[in-house]
């Protein structure tokens, strides 16, 4: 079965994902009164699990939200040593490499993982895993905050699959790897 | 007559406007047989005066093309003591802060400047002076560079106006900015 790493995030026109106070309301400041989805269904309909990083694993922990996730999800972290006890059904804590991190899960039958999380990004970008970037641009800049890329040792081309506009001011583009 | 102040320049997926060794051939490397314009003579029609700073003067400076501009030029600098004497017809030097300067060039009669090169785009947004983004995204991640927008003291916040595909590959966005 084909292995993919996808990305399907939201960024500001300058490339936040956070603002400068860690705040995620700038996401939603596009009145979205049917509360359409732009996309997140349909992507995590054709993804079998989720890998995120330690932060970003905690800070939807920290929503007042019920869980938000129906796929398996692996929280990429070496430093913690086990999940949070009401977190143990939900989650599965992954350790080591990359690359061991990724045989592990696919192992247990799962190939196409949303990867999620600003330094999970990176550091898979950064070791070329990523497969699929799905951008979502929200039309501001916030001028500080967390960066969704950084700081890479190789280029790396895209090619653009298509580019979709939601709610007249939200922007999407669709890129894939070319190998 | 309207004053505005618009961007217009390419980036990669990351937001470099030059990669790390200062190249820009990635500009150039989605194949344009037909040499498309993008939209850059719809846009300098539409403007009277190009300003930019003195990194991009000399940069463009030394490229082996003819002179590529048909607006006046406006260079700014608070160092640079006078142009190089070949291209004192061709552009002029501006000095002050960026309010002085703009008003400088308001009074010769240019209103809609085009703003180019990363260092004087990052002032006049951080002087909350610039009004219109078109920003023209290749698929590639350069992992390192120079970087279109740098931090900000305040958010700003834009509409999008519309967004055009070119060769498959390059999404170009149109913002403006609401206040």
């Amino acid at each position: 079965m084909n292995k993919t790493n996808s990305v399907f995030i939201a960024t500001s026109i300058d490339g936040y994902i956070s603002d400068k106070n860690d705040e995620l309301d700038w996401l939603h400041y596009i009145p979205n009164p049917d509360s359409i989805d732009m996309g997140y269904g349909k992507f995590t309909n054709r993804i079998d699990a989720i890998v995120m990083g330690r932060t970003t694993f905690e800070t939807v922990c920290g929503f007042d939200i019920a869980w938000p996730y129906k796929k398996p999800l692996f929280v990429l972290s070496n430093t913690l040593l086990e999940l949070p006890e009401s977190y143990k059904t939900k989650a599965e804590l992954v350790k080591g490499s990359l690359t061991e991190i990724l045989e592990q899960i696919h192992k247990k039958g799962y190939h196409r993982l949303y990867i999620d999380g600003g330094t999970t990004i990176q550091s898979f970008l950064n070791e070329d895993l990523i497969d699929e970037l799905v951008i979502t641009t929200i039309p501001i800049l916030l001028g500080g905050g967390s960066r969704l890329f950084a700081e890479l040792t190789h280029e790396l081309k895209f090619e653009h699959v298509e580019s979709k506009e939601f709610l007249n001011d939200i922007v999407q583009s669709h890129y894939k790897r070319i190998r």
